[in-house]
């Protein structure tokens, strides 16, 4: 079934582009199907592509501890999050090359969008007008995080000083 | 003293662009003297504008734990910076328009040049094929401190796990 472009336009990222551009990012995505209990991606792993979920609902997974005891129980964070609400995950790999930050396993049978690092550098250069809207976007969605992360970190630092008191 | 472009190369989010467009960087900066012991920032102010760091030394302080005792000493995370190194700060707030996440204090006279929020976009608007240059190195530089941010909080939570013990 073709993708209609104008529901990229409930992604943070995507918000700003024209009806053209958003069929430009959807010719440079390959769709993929995953069925339900799947790892789409795992933590610690390489990786480079972005993946916009377009239906089903994933659960994402963290480790929350170091293991610092091998029989002590790995926590994990976990989120649900369903393709409604605009749901991107992987774009820290996509423009770092680093490895997953977190696994994202499906819950339901999924389609998603896969854009590839290759093929999302090659968009933003090749259409700078596009890129210089998503990656302002893009920019302010990962400001948005690491000032929710340092929050945590206030958080947590606060916490164990009255613990250690 | 007119400022050479090719300092602004040691920036990390400016190491892509050509000589003439880091000109065009330049031109689209205020030029700013500070004395020494003198506030950029303040974190929780309102701010909108990025600093590049041409001369002198500042240090960086941030609230480390919330003051749930009015007695107990603000503690603050500190640390020094100095232009040589190639320094920016302000970065969040620019692409944000949110509040300061840190103090900025001068720890000797610096100058350091000014880009305000409007030149930034008008600069990655109307010179996208430098606007994504910029940009993409600066969603690398936001996703690496997420990164770092995150591990963080992967080792507070894991001491604060052992502290309740």
């Amino acid at each position: 079934m073709p993708i209609d472009p104008l529901l990229l336009k409930k992604i943070f990222i995507l918000q700003d582009l024209e009806e053209e551009e958003l069929q430009q990012v959807l010719q440079a995505c390959v769709h993929r199907d995953f069925p339900a209990q799947t790892n789409i991606m795992e933590e610690g792993e390489p990786g480079d592509a972005m993946y916009i979920m377009v239906e089903g609902m994933v659960q994402i997974t963290k480790r929350l501890i170091l293991e610092v005891d091998e029989n002590a129980p790995k926590e994990k964070v976990m989120i649900r999050l369903r393709a409604e609400d605009g749901i991107i995950f992987g774009e820290m790999a996509l423009i770092e090359n680093d490895v997953r930050s977190a696994t994202v396993t499906t819950e339901s049978p999924c389609t998603l969008l896969e854009l590839s690092g290759n093929n999302f550098f090659h968009l933003v250069h090749e259409h700078p007008v596009m890129g210089v809207k998503i990656l302002l976007r893009l920019g302010q969605f990962l400001s948005q995080r690491l000032r929710k992360s340092n929050e945590d970190i206030i958080k947590l630092t606060t916490a164990l000083a009255i613990a250690l008191e």
